[in-house]
């Protein structure tokens, strides 16, 4: 069939060029849609799985296909033009937390492929009366593509409760309960935040012009004072374990005792030394921005803190979760000075880092009197955390295609052959 | 016209065969498209009318039609074909008690038919400003196709709201003030849940091979001990009221004092004499299992319990309210022994009877202490259970179609005709 | 090309005729597609702008565009024909008050264009902590339509907020951070409540023939007594603001004290002279029934109550507002025979004004004791209020439509050339 790529059998292809050659920019580089597919159509994704839980459990290829799709999706976006994949179909959304940008981020990614959101409120909902993970799971899945869950709060538990969803999904679609088993998209847990993580990458993959470019970049994912205690893990935990697998050096900074899940770290230390980068730990804000190509100063709790928090939440225990708080609050109050200010960004490369924040920031003087970032710093690189913000619907969206379709990358031609305009 | 069934005048015609004809299996069987079109294209449907309220209130002709097209859907569905039939039109939802399996459901049977749902939230619209039951449902309904309502709080109000909202858009709709009658279907009210009981049909219809198999079936309608109290009557009472329609030996079983609204239980044994069955009452869940091919063990309130309730509830006696709920539990807590366990299984026909229930079940040890049914009877079933609510989407839409469609066979025939894949 | 309507630099055309030629009524007109679109074809539209936040910042073309397209978008829905214009896409609305018909009427208006809401709900995301107006705006926009704001609370602050979000948007567009520029939809502010006002036009233009024949009618907007207070003055603000432009005698009645903003009266007037009609305030609601042809009797909170309540509201001044209420509450119950009853309409010309409201209304012996109208009054006119209410839909449309396309006349006729059926 003419231009059509890829067997049945296999993702993995080669492909003869020019269908579509229209040519376009994505920030300020020119892109070739052709070229992408291209790109996409020659990584091995035969293993994809349906759901997106964790950076880590992806392949290389996986994660370029992700990427690259994700490029794809929003020049197309640009461009005026559609990839509408399905003519109806629900993707659910599981907010656990609150949420903006991924709450419609996740619409967007939903509407664009034509699917439509419908949301679990658990208040609303039987889930009170006993019902289990499993049986919820299959009653909103009868005609759903795709289900996004947050659910950050409380450590060892928001992964553990993607994969039983995911676990129920699949024995459903086995016994013949669900026609189709949908795919599962990690909108934040507790130890990893992928769709942001990937905004991320491709950020940088923009920045600095290709994947093979940030080998040897130095990135600094440092802890950042902010008024407020219980912030996630997830999204520096989310850096060390994507970013070290790109040859970067990644350093990690915190104030002592302010560490990430164990399990997270070391698997930061083996990826670099796998991946000809290198990972390493400090308790000095300055050091980490020392050099550095990129800055990603953000807040967190420790993860110690986390655990006590999770304890005395599951425990209803008010008066000791007052108490954690006014001690946490009293030993973050002794760090003020980690903020990302005008001085420290002198000494990154060239005093001209790419600052980094997955939004909202905790901006002094703006939001907080004493916060993750000045007032001028942020000023300075405002257009730069939307862009990459902005990102993040494309990348859910091609988490959500990779995921759900059997042979994404024939439909992919498909769509591409047909050059449809979205109005 | 090539393809085209019945005229415009009447939705009963002869149809010549042999447009579509991809073989299908539901659950286990074979399922031809074509052969089940060809059966709702030779029933009377010419009286079906906008509203689905009551099944009693429908012909025999209508209910299955009703079930053979939630069938049709449900086979496009897994073969991947779509039936999307509006490209643009609201379907709205009116929910005013919790509900997972029925909200996920009406959000899928809209969205499948390429309707968008749009849920009124009482809270925030202005009818707590003294506004009409008439003029709410004209102002939702401009654009409106389906409306959707559970209400099924209080005795005597669920169905007559829904009555009102009925008369309000007819009222509109002939006024000119909306160009098109949307189509009411009933979520659960205080009568009925015929979304549930046309579901459990058509698991029975699946289960038995055919409606005419389940002549001389005895199902064993029961009450069941839960630790909660003031559960709707409509699902008993729907199935009485659907079942005895079948000829099938439909056995009502409560303890005394349990009664369901006397009305419903006249017509489940008029309905049963007229249909060659039988209907009776029992007082004991044991009599009810003995030799049942099917059993729905289920909680519900006393009638009397539900009309006191219903006062109290009106006046805002929070008291008397609490009074009630612990008297009513006291009472209960007599029936733990109406338990649906592996003893009362085996006295089932040859001990498999097919277990039934709307979802969520009060399990054993599982979601409370003392349940309606056991956890070992429960997990044998559980697979079915789902594939019994799994029915509702396709049953839903199924009603919202011949509610809305003035030829609803031949839009019908023209979707199959096309054979559209869902992506 | 054959049916294609207007250059690419123009909206202004010379238009020939005879591509559709359906006929059709509204209300009892017989309306004819292609004139109207011939009507809206010759408008200059080229300055229409992004956003629709004041009438008055519309020329007398583009109001008369916006008007003439909801008119065809109602015919068209009438005739069962489909005016989807988006494949996919957003449309957000942001509501911070209640509202049931505006929510149902934005909500219907996004779906016939092929736009999904997505609702910002403040309390479940982050904008608590600490988020500005621009970036919220920006996260919610990547991949948005059109946003429809409802924010009428505090005098002085909606449209202000309004403008506020349209300027971010601007940039974020201009910065590339959005690939496009969604279009803003004033729901109702502080100042003006356009799509009720346009809707209200529509109805005068179809109860009159046309916009010509309401030159010499006189208005009569007046204040009427209701059992609250507080209520916005964006209605009445709309109605002088608008009808003053088409040569109407418009009368503003309120009892002393209950003034509006006085920027908005002195519009009205000015409007008034240009338009060669006539302005006048009075303290005497017969005085305005006196021979009206419309009359509008409706409840508002005097300005400088408003201007109070919103500083306390600010201070959270509990006490105060409580005072505040139960003065202005005594205030109002001075005026109790501002009542729209039979008598008063007796003396309107004829005896047979046109009766508008927004809707709900306070009704005598209805939702209230002593309300803005009497039953007998409002049941005469109910139809008539109903019909009023069904014209927003189609105005939201039509200003979503106009606001976000950039040859929305080329794009129209492509629609209507096509005629294509919604189902």
């Amino acid at each position: 069939m003419e231009g059509r790529i890829g067997g049945s059998g296999s993702n993995v292809c080669s492909y003869s060029p020019g269908l579509f050659t229209k040519k376009a920019t994505i920030g300020s580089r020119i892109m070739n849609l052709q070229e992408t597919f291209n790109q996409i159509a020659q990584l091995d994704i035969s293993g994809y799985g349906k759901d997106f839980l964790l950076t880590w459990e992806k392949s290389g290829d996986e994660i370029k296909a992700t990427l690259f799709l994700a490029e794809l999706f929003r020049e197309m976006h640009r461009q005026g033009l559609t990839y509408k994949t399905f003519d109806s179909g629900l993707a659910i959304s599981i907010f656990r937390d609150k949420s903006t940008r991924t709450r419609f981020s996740f619409a967007s990614a939903a509407n664009a492929l034509g699917l439509a959101v419908a949301d679990l409120d658990e208040e609303k909902s039987q889930i009170a009366h006993g019902e289990t993970v499993r049986e919820t799971a299959n009653m909103i899945s009868f005609m759903t593509d795709v289900i996004g869950i947050r659910d950050d709060m409380f450590l060892g538990e928001g992964n553990t409760y993607m994969r039983e969803v995911a676990e129920a999904v699949q024995t459903g679609y086995e016994e013949g309960t669900l026609h189709q088993r949908p795919a599962l998209v990690n909108l934040q847990c507790d130890i990893d935040h992928p769709t942001q993580s990937m905004s991320d990458l491709v950020m940088l993959k923009q920045t600095f012009g290709s994947l093979e470019n940030l080998r040897g970049k130095k990135i600094a994912m440092t802890w950042a004072y902010s008024p407020s205690y219980g912030k996630p893990l997830s999204v520096p935990q989310g850096i060390i374990g994507l970013m070290t697998r790109f040859g970067m050096d990644v350093t990690l900074a915190h104030p002592e005792g302010y560490g990430l899940i164990p399990d997270v770290v070391d698997l930061a230390d083996r990826q670099a030394k796998a991946g000809g980068g290198s990972f390493s730990v400090v308790n000095d804000m300055k050091e980490a921005f020392n050099g550095a190509d990129i800055v990603y100063p953000k807040s967190w709790a420790p993860f110690q803190v986390m655990e006590k928090r999770t304890e005395l939440l599951k425990a209803g225990d008010t008066a000791g979760l007052k108490s954690l708080e006014k001690e946490a609050l009293a030993n973050n109050a002794r760090f003020t000075d980690w903020e990302c200010d005008e001085e420290k960004m002198s000494i990154t490369k060239d005093g001209k880092a790419l600052y980094l924040h997955c939004l909202p920031a905790d901006i002094t003087d703006v939001s907080c009197k004493k916060g993750e970032v000045s007032k001028s710093v942020f000023d300075r690189y405002r257009k730069d955390t939307y862009l990459e913000a902005g990102f993040k619907p494309f990348v859910i969206a091609s988490m959500m295609f990779l995921g759900r379709l059997d042979d994404p990358v024939n439909k992919l031609n498909e769509i591409l052959v047909k050059m449809k305009k979205r109005f």
